[in-house]
């Protein structure tokens, strides 16, 4: 067999071996040294190719993708600097629990650490922010070489998408020449083995807690009327119907983060409550909502003010859910970790036959939550506010839908102006590491798996990954971007930093001063500037009906931003305190 | 003291020992985490601070800054993925030896592991790529770690700019309120330690090689009449006098990579070569240029006919000149390395009273180079070819400019048409790691250092950092950018890809299909289509009496490029050939 015949039967069987395993998407960026992979992922007829130049938002596009799609992605780069720019959304992955395969391209051996070109050391290059790194053998073709390429690839396939998901990391060495040839005899398989018959068939369980086990913690419970269930930033569809039937039978409050898929669908009922992050700014509501004891699942919801409600309450019993594995509680309160797979563990709870404890309790919060909906409901006439863009966007999209939501203060507005509905809408969001980077290219990578998506991001967001859009006219993507433009970040003017007035808008604010029409021309998209909370709707809707990219653009002020928040808070307060002290 | 006080006399201290070593520069990315740090830099009256927002644009920006300067530039961004932005300029970094020190803000210990927003575990992060590594201790203000903090800053200062230079990373530990004040008394200085009076001065000593290994070399070389010294990427600007003395004292021909910073000046000598690239692809005339010895300074050429040189006579001698550590030899040829600073080296070789050797050899190389320029410098009236860009750049660049050149085609149309000329030029390009990556920020970067730039690149490399060209705009840099677009990726039309008819174009044709002309505008650049080369001068010309951002495109096509650029090298062959024959 000779080099180019070796070559082609190891690469094929390897990438036979991902679709055997489920593999459909892999995102490609261009360059001399993965051509052995990219030709092959292109080849191979069950796999769709994205071809992405900037390996930043391939990174970031792929995370997008397997995080709609629930599957993991394939993403190869070239050696050299290329697979630094996957960094970023690696580490996203990571936390935010995302199945990806990087694969990258190295030079052989006897080119490492001599000065060649493009040769960096990719061995663990992305340390502990991957499940898994192996490093490939070069490409042999005898039996034994081919069936150690399927088994890798099975492993990472499995790796990536069990327990925790996340990211796993293989490096190839490559000799040259580079090219392969698909012409060879069965060059997909190895003694019958390819993709309809994977190497490595799994079976896996989900963390199941013994009877005993949750008789205790029912014992724990027992007697304690004030408890919440808190719902954080996670993705499983099953999940929200379970927690809504436990809620129901205990009579209990749920405080649904907007990314927990929880504020949205036919399950939607009277528990959930989506106002908390208003009411609990003040010391003294925390107080009159004290609780005996909470249950979270899903991440750390968005809401600070929900972290000063936890600091205030450590003697809750607070008990957190996590699937697998991981010990997500910032504030270091003592708390009870439940590692068992959520709906499963909801139901275990719901059928346990405990009653409703408090009628009252749960009444209190709706009360305050109809409070702080009428006044963030409030409409006015003045120049569009960045949360009424929000309450836009939630009014004007249809059932069935995927928005992707940016950091920092988009998904914080969305926390505010989310209201519960029976649409079915399941909204995203890098909260991982809660990054202002590759935002554009994740809700990208949403469309790729087939839907139309909205996204809602702030200025500097958007410009981050500019870079982005190209794929939104590579491969005409469904792409509905609201641009809530304050030039700059809006944030700080929330913070502390916005009283040094010296050094304020150069190290903070950091207005743009950018008019991005241009480039959402250059990238042959749709641009329109929406000036009121109608025009956004209208302007939303058009843009459902239309091919490819549309950008809708809201210009607003980030002092007035922050003074109409803060109106809004300290109405909610009044009117609560009022209320209680009548 | 209180928290403020503290956490301002910790940071104060060391940003102040960094001035107090050397430090001009810091570039600062917007975040909450970093406010201490971000607002001392400002804050100080000795640093010029950048602030660029997208954290892979600042570490380029940083990265070129550095380079042109040859001082450390201090980087600093938030925590979370911000900080793994900065991951392909540290890449880049390491392997161009350039320092940088790296300023990453972080939760405090507290608050890791434990799913707080923007944490993510940054120790060590980077790896092998970065010199050193130190987590900084929470803040403390006892004159015992005031001083612990100057000693950290003083290292990071020596460690990154000494020996190979490279990439130092401090990860600050910061708690809020996260606000400094600099009102308090002496808050700069600890016991009279300030800027004017660093901790720990530091002398530093060049390698020397001792007489007696001088003449070991000496009698090595004895006899030897073909040698060659070559000059590959390197910024020095002492080295190039000292190379051209000791090439003319000994008759030897330099092949001189367009990076070495050897083909410009007043030191510009017959010796040069610069046509060595055409002339190495042919294996004959390889042959009759088969050397002795070679003696090379710098990292390895651009040229890949030289490395097909070095292979085809790996019985020469050859010696390889590293200033301090590396074993730069990319073919794995039996190598003798010599660690010694090369100015000295050279000087030393020179003074030795060795005699030239072969005046025919050197004619040789002389006659040769001279038929590879008739032919690289044909004139044509046809449109204009990317050799012909870059010819117009070096003819119009006037004494004592900058040029940065992009990675793939540009560097090596550089490596072609860059003739040795008695204009003081400096040449830079990001050659550590040869990505396209980030390029528009280290041309910028290289501005910042004061000085006017020309940054020639091709259409992936400006793509890939648009996002750069803002600070072109908010600091309204001298930057004049000839962009090549040859609508993708040029090189690969040169390379056996070229051959798949199938994928060529998805996969490594790669065209982008946009009119770069919208994102020049709206960075208020000005932006210049240039169709001949005569035009191309002019234009350039213009730009350099031009305020802030310019950008002339010469637009191209990648098929008729490639078969111009083997039309110019078969008929080097041939007349060299035909010429030998006679």
């Amino acid at each position: 067999m000779n080099h180019t015949e070796v070559l082609t039967r190891y690469v094929t069987n390897f990438v036979d071996e991902l679709v055997a395993n489920g593999l459909t998407d892999a995102v490609i960026s261009p360059g001399s040294r993965s051509t052995p992979l990219a030709l092959t992922l292109a080849e191979h007829k069950e796999i769709k190719d994205w071809v992405i130049i900037d390996e930043r938002s391939a990174a970031f596009f792929a995370l997008g993708l397997a995080k709609k799609s629930k599957r993991p992605v394939v993403l190869v780069c070239t050696s050299g600097t290329a697979t630094a720019n996957y960094y970023p959304a690696i580490v996203e992955a990571y936390h935010s629990r995302v199945p990806l395969i990087v694969l990258t391209a190295d030079r052989p051996h006897e080119l490492r650490g001599i000065g060649a070109p493009q040769a960096i050391d990719q061995i663990k290059m992305y340390g502990d922010f991957v499940k898994w790194f192996h490093e490939m053998a070069l490409p042999e073709a005898g039996t034994a070489m081919l069936h150690y390429v399927r088994n890798k690839a099975a492993s990472a396939y499995y790796i990536a998408k069990e327990g925790n998901q996340g990211v796993v990391h293989l490096n190839f060495p490559f000799r040259e020449p580079l090219m392969v040839d698909f012409s060879f005899n069965d060059v997909w398989e190895i003694n019958d083995i390819s993709c309809t018959s994977p190497i490595l068939p799994t079976f896996e369980g989900k963390k199941h807690l013994p009877k005993q086990q949750v008789e205790e913690i029912l014992r724990q419970l027992a007697g304690k009327q004030r408890g919440v269930i808190v719902c954080g930033p996670q993705t499983d569809l099953d999940f929200p119907v379970a927690v809504t039937k436990l809620a129901e039978k205990w009579g209990l409050p749920i405080l649904a983060d907007p990314l927990s898929q929880v504020r949205s669908g036919a399950h939607v009922s009277d528990e959930i409550i989506e106002g908390y992050d208003a009411l609990l700014r003040n010391q003294t509501v925390r107080e009159k909502l004290k609780p005996d004891f909470i249950i979270r699942f899903g991440a750390m919801p968005v809401s600070k003010a929900y972290s000063f409600y936890l600091k205030q309450h450590q003697d809750a019993l607070q008990m957190v859910v996590e699937n697998d594995e991981g010990f997500r509680e910032p504030t270091n309160n003592p708390t009870t970790f439940i590692f068992a797979e959520p709906t499963i563990y909801c139901e275990a709870l719901a059928n346990a036959g405990v009653e409703t404890t408090s009628k009252e309790w749960l009444q209190l919060w709706k009360q305050f939550n109809d409070i702080a909906k009428k006044h963030l409901n409030d409409q006015s006439d003045s120049e569009i506010r960045e949360g009424e863009a929000i309450r836009a966007v939630m009014d004007s999209t249809p059932n069935q839908s995927t928005i992707f939501v940016g950091n920092s203060m988009a998904v914080r507005d969305l926390d505010s102006f989310f209201w519960k509905t029976d649409k079915q809408i399941e909204v995203l969001a890098n909260r991982g590491a809660n990054g202002i980077d590759g935002v554009v290219s994740s809700g990208l990578g949403a469309c790729a798996a087939g839907v139309r998506v909205t996204l809602v991001l702030g200025d500097l967001s958007f410009f981050h990954d500019m870079n982005g859009l190209h794929a939104a006219m590579h491969y005409q993507l469904p792409l509905t971007i609201l641009l809530i433009n304050n030039n700059g970040g809006g944030i700080f003017s929330f913070l502390s930093q916005a009283d040094d007035k010296k050094h304020f808008e150069a190290l903070f604010g950091t207005p743009l001063h950018i008019d991005f029409k241009y480039v959402v021309h250059m990238y042959g998209g749709y641009y329109v500037h929406a000036k009121t909370e109608a025009d956004v709707k209208q302007k939303l809707i058009e843009s459902y009906n239309r091919e490819g990219l549309s950008v809708i653009e809201v210009k607003t002020n980030r002092d007035i931003n922050a003074n109409w928040h803060k109106s809004k808070w300290q109405a909610i307060e009044q009117e609560i305190l009022e209320e209680r002290n009548r």
